[in-house]
């Protein structure tokens, strides 16, 4: 049916494999003369590294559940935790961050092992949406526990009978596991966008 | 010089005026048939409701602004604030946000006024990484404060001797600017990631 219809506009041949800098220079200077035409959207652009399924995404991931995982470590050490709400926040926080963050790696490590890409529309939006959501929880927590540490330590002057150090720890862990978290939360949400 | 050469690939009439939506689900079902090739890119996408420029994107800076400036006229009005570290964080955050959503309904006032298309990549970018830095520091004041919050009132119950109702009140519309900034920024990475 498609061969039967007169050509609207004529076409010229496709560019042998158009690269991604190549396109958004390309889409900069406003030429839409059909480059790509003949691939599928799904498969020309390569993982930048850092994405799900690539060495560096794995490495991100890693940090994020270890870092949860220490501030965890440390802020159940202290015996008076759940005395205040933010600090058992920030302990399930660091909970949920670390399973998410485990379950993550370990899809890396099978998409590395079978040498898969995860740029599945699907799969990315569920990435995306949970790296969202587990990211703004452990900023809250980051925040509310840094603001009773802050409290204890600087305002009231009552380090002395708190374990401060074991607070700061903590709340310095969960931020380091958020900005772990950020650059794969945003280039998730990049590759959602730009397919 | 183009209507020399043969056409490749036979065209079908473009479609009259492609949507977003239609984009995202003709690109899922994979269907590669070069719709849009006599589109430049960056002229076939309207600007969903939202985005800077647009009447919905301006009532979303309105709310963000208005919410900030509640929280900080609700916080500035108990006189004991500036002892606690994480409510003058609030305060500082509050004014940013209200300055930065001002500066921006200005901007989305004019774009309308004179009838101008906001997407310019390197304005896209500014609003991005703007409302990227002051929802995060929003978000955080926010949740320092609530944590202080939920110390005072429920794990220490001293609300007696403070504006609890005030600092919760604070509290709750620095969360609801948030909530307001969100859209604004996700939108505005998206318009960012998909040109």
């Amino acid at each position: 049916m498609r061969a039967s219809r007169p050509a609207v506009h004529p076409v010229e041949a496709p560019p042998p494999a158009p690269t991604v800098a190549a396109q958004a220079q390309a889409q900069e200077q406003g030429q839409g003369q059909g480059e790509g035409v003949a691939h599928p959207r799904g498969v020309r652009m390569k993982d930048p590294p850092g994405a799900p399924g690539t060495p560096a995404g794995l490495g991100l991931r890693l940090a994020q559940a270890f870092f949860a995982a220490a501030a965890l470590a440390v802020m159940a050490s202290t015996n008076d935790f759940p005395s205040v709400s933010a600090f058992s926040y920030l302990v399930a926080a660091a909970i949920l961050q670390c399973l998410w963050s485990l379950s993550l790696a370990f899809i890396d490590i099978y998409a590395l092992l079978v040498k898969r890409s995860l740029r599945n529309a699907r799969a990315v939006c569920i990435f995306t949406i949970g790296d969202g959501v587990t990211g703004t929880l452990t900023l809250g927590a980051a925040c509310a526990s840094a603001g009773i540490t802050v409290l204890i330590g600087n305002d009231l002057n009552i380090c002395a009978e708190n374990h401060c150090a074991s607070f700061e720890t903590a709340t310095a862990m969960a931020f380091i596991s958020w900005f772990a978290l950020a650059p794969s939360c945003i280039l998730n949400f990049w590759s959602m966008a730009s397919r």
